[in-house]
């Protein structure tokens, strides 16, 4: 039985308190919360501390914290060579104090407070500075994930701007997509398909082969006629970088 | 019972046999195809023409043909009067031959010869000049799919252009995570999950509702982190204007 304490009550370790708790040979001792009622899935046999004093000295401390919080909050740990992790996608594992021993558990995923996901599909990055340790964040990583991938700070940072494209940028587009819609009086219902569709399309075919659509044909004539249908300036601007960039990587 | 042909053997012609040959009360007669074999999966009951005099008089032509393609391929149509559309999101329904009767019948889906799909699910936007053709490609469209759209010509073009945004920019994104990726020696299987959430959320939440990221939270340092990391210009640019518009959205 491995015990954990998590510090932090935003959406990630509100996530990770639902896995754990589901999950076996894991033992959730503590939450710390500035807010009581925080985490609403607690059940009792975990308790909310307020205080860094009284953090029980368990095998493993979370810190699900905001990035700019976590140098902080890792001070605050009253131990001296325990092993403490923090949970970001930016964050060098270093930065973390050096009274403890470092970590690094990041799931890479969209998490919100208010829709449960399958965290048996979220991939989990992990970093160590030893080998035990890494054998040990796997063991965790495993109770709650079939995704477990060992990844140093580098790379994970490399993955924290890929997801940055791929789900923050993505789904602006999604939003652009909802606002011409909008501005034409059609519903944002028809295009859903289609972006449920384009996410699938990955499964099975890279990124590249699935490209399709006038910039991928150098279709110059109906690219400028969208760019003349477009009435907002910053989907235009979208529309021309975006399009030249498809151009240019068909050169490639 | 509707007697259809279809000119084209393209991606969204392939796709209309398959859906055609399993609906009911729909007789798909003839295809056009320069290709013998282009049309993998037709029946027997349906012959394969090259030649426009060969055409039946039935009760809808469509024209499945590149863009730029489809006002020649309707002017070769030998007949007066016959209702004829065509299946492209970006071409006026006037553009086709004054010749017969004016109609659009637009699969709003990325569709590929390979990857079948199912058609139910797939958005039909139609438009036609008179209430008796409109009715005519409602019973066409409801027999192949759950969700047919009554869109006009202006709509309709609005709506192709938001699908390049949603679809054609976002796949790229994709692909943008997947060189980032490579560039640093990490699995773009990683990012798989968050691109599939990234698309599903849309199902329970609103685009604007489901942005999330340092854009979103104007946190300049994670920004300037990003883009001191990035080392493709072109990347970096991207990185730039999108991020530049989920702030200015951020405001609104």
């Amino acid at each position: 039985m491995i015990s954990i304490c998590i510090l932090g009550s935003g959406n990630v370790a509100q996530q990770l308190v639902s896995a754990f708790e589901k999950a076996d040979n894991i033992q959730l001792v503590q939450v710390f919360s500035r807010k009581q009622n925080a985490i609403s899935t607690l059940s009792k046999s975990v308790s909310i501390i307020q205080d860094y004093n009284q953090l029980e000295p368990v095998d493993l401390i979370i810190i699900a914290v905001s990035d700019d919080a976590i140098v902080n909050v890792s001070e605050q740990i009253p131990f001296q060579n325990k092993l403490v992790v923090h949970t970001s996608g930016s964050v060098s594992m270093e930065s973390l104090s050096d009274a403890n021993r470092k970590g690094v558990f990041y799931p890479l995923q969209t998490l919100s407070k208010t829709k449960e996901i399958n965290f048996k599909e979220v991939p989990l990055c992990i970093e160590a500075e030893t080998n035990s340790d890494l054998k040990l964040l796997h063991q965790v990583a495993s109770a709650i994930s079939n995704n477990v991938y060992e990844i140093d700070s580098n790379q994970r940072k490399s993955l924290h701007i890929a997801a940055v494209f791929v789900n923050n940028f993505a789904n602006h587009l999604f939003q652009i997509g909802k606002e011409i819609c909008i501005e034409h009086g059609v519903s944002f219902e028809i295009l859903k398909p289609l972006i449920f569709e384009t996410a699938n399309k990955i499964n099975t075919l890279s990124p590249k082969d699935a490209q399709t659509g006038p910039a991928k044909r150098n279709d110059t004539t109906t690219i400028n006629k969208h760019l003349d249908f477009l009435s907002n300036p910053n989907h235009k601007e979208i529309y021309k970088i975006l399009t030249k960039s498809i151009i240019d990587n068909g050169k490639l």
